[in-house]
């Protein structure tokens, strides 16, 4: 089994044995993710873009935490919807290349920003 | 190499060659990500629990992409900040199985919503 | 003044006196708002559509707290960039009119969340 | 009438004459509010913050109309649970007055970011 493939079996029965599952409706779980987006994106809104390339430990704690609960809830989505995250992001990601031509988009956020 | 290294190595050169790195900085990222994580929600906003449970082949794509971009936010700010997503994510399930022990929790969202 | 404005003016103090104003970019306040947005949505995660519509005392006093930060970084913002929300809001009412003409769109979810 | 209660109402006609009333539960709406919360980010992701202060005339309209839907959900959802925003915002601020003492807490991000 894949690594995702073990941590979604292992969401699965922490949901299971708490009888959480109910509670896990896709709707439900993608409000938990944005949820979770939000607070990792509280962590960032006070520091500068440069404060945020060198974190204090205390600070790459807490974003770490954040970003293990964005990626839970994220794989707990997928598996119930039977998504394939590693299938999906790589699609989407060979979608990208087409999308912006390195040559047409070099250094530009206008580019970027216009997808 | 693990998949998801493989995956933050590709998305490393797809930010390089457009000349994109400026633009990566975490503050930056967990914008990106977490406008995502609402361009996830808003597929499910106006579908009860039941038809989020049940997409038809439309949504059910238009949801995988979200998904997509959500992860692969994830992994570049993962990459950015060194961070390494499965054991954070083990890190923190071991974490929430102390927190909520199945038999004080069973059931409740209450207790669910608590934290 | 009206009582938006009244606001506006008590905000711009808040921040003043405690030399907050340089942490209140347009992008940091669209962050916080972000942020807000998500922890009301927390509120709501786990409540089926019937429970929202019927929250304990507890439950209405934490989402109207939330609501209240997420009204006061939209003030904030506004604020910062010349904005007037009510001539903005009925303006955008105004435009949405024409874009979803009640014949077409009745009760269809699907119309709705094309847009 | 205040301005704010005349949008309301709009708001009300809006939803119902479209027979839209079914799917604003207050769960939905915090979703909605913050899927729009969503897009006002993505507005300023790969912006500095410097360049989030000048914004051109078509950057500004755009965010203008993501503030207008965030404010008109914001409405649409102190309609349906009869929150009174103002009196909210007020409250919540005289709060923070006490909780962030401006002798305490002048200039300091990590004090604002504690709350």
């Amino acid at each position: 089994m894949s690594d995702l493939g073990s941590i979604k079996v292992k969401l699965r029965q922490f949901a299971q044995v708490r009888d959480w599952d109910q509670f896990h409706s896709p709707k439900n779980l993608s409000m938990a993710l944005a949820g979770e987006a939000g607070e990792l994106l509280e962590r960032f809104q006070w520091l500068t873009e440069e404060q945020s390339k060198s974190l204090s430990l205390e600070q790459q704690q807490a974003v770490e935490e954040e970003m293990a609960d964005v990626f839970l809830y994220l794989l707990r989505l997928a598996d119930k919807l039977n998504v394939d995250l590693m299938e999906v992001a790589n699609n989407k990601l060979a979608k990208n290349e087409l999308k912006y031509p390195p040559e047409k988009v070099r250094g530009s956020a206008k580019k970027y920003t216009e997808y």
